[in-house]
């Protein structure tokens, strides 16, 4: 397994890679229906004038063969941001390389660059190798916390809700 | 309860408010000494160059008596950016008047104008109040993805690290 590892920031030039990469991601976390992003909408939303997301990319021996998506959140408990990876992956072929762990690593770096008090992310309850990954790096796993989400239309017909509230203007 | 609710966008002068809703949420999660937060913190992130966060204010007959303090964060299934709403409280003496609902629907018309394709936001598996509320504007529970955790010196250690790869460079 003798061979050159290297993590760069993405250009847009890896615009397909990163969506082949989120759907391969996809299809291990069992939603392979889940992925409706476009080329055109990560490249919008990634190399705009304020982009939403920053991403690595992880070479072996020049070729991409994994990345990390990330952005920064905010906690009011600390006053600081916090960084956020929504998306880690290897190709399942290169596993076992440390190239993962060298994701998490340059992550964990860029979080104390950024004057970040927290590095998160999400994991699936039945993904026990990750799982077991994320103890290795020394994680703590939220469980009392539940994630809640409105999508697409039920965004819609809350935004349409007018509450009874006595009120003159909002 | 007759009175006149708004609902505004923060401003400096809000800081102090803000931060003591943030010690009286701490408080009802049964966090009271996680709050490390200071003014001079969330003046410097809400208000800088690049805000880290945004932030309304609910008004009661023209005093501060909750707020919703948000970020977007991204989701590469969707293509996307979404909404993420860190803390949403109002002080209890003011609650049955729908000023919570009010402030929901404000983040899900935000959500809709800046493209954003999920409103996410989490709660305490303990909180059945807060779980009935969401569950009324519609909300799903993601009860399949936990949220993992790296703080402070545990970022550092991480940071140090040196991974065992093949690698000339990284």
């Amino acid at each position: 397994m003798a061979g050159m590892l290297t993590i760069r920031v993405a250009e847009k030039t890896d615009v397909p890679t990163i969506l082949r990469f989120v759907r391969e991601l996809a299809d291990y976390e069992r939603e392979p229906d889940a992925v409706v992003a476009t080329e055109a909408g990560l490249l919008r939303d990634g190399w705009g004038p304020e982009p939403k997301y920053r991403c690595l990319i992880a070479e072996w021996n020049g070729e991409p063969v994994g990345f990390a998506l990330y952005f920064f959140n905010y906690s009011t408990w600390q006053g600081r941001p916090g960084l956020y990876a929504e998306d880690v992956y290897v190709r399942p072929e290169y596993r076992g390389r440390g190239i993962g762990k060298t994701l998490f690593v340059r992550l964990a770096q860029i979080a104390l660059r950024e004057n970040c008090g927290r590095f998160q992310w999400q994991v699936l309850d039945w993904n026990q190798p990750a799982i077991d990954f994320y103890n290795s790096l020394g994680a703590k796993f939220m469980k009392a916390w539940l994630t809640v989400r409105l999508e697409g239309e039920e965004i819609e017909t809350l935004a349409a809700q007018t509450p009874g509230v006595s009120s003159d203007r909002r």
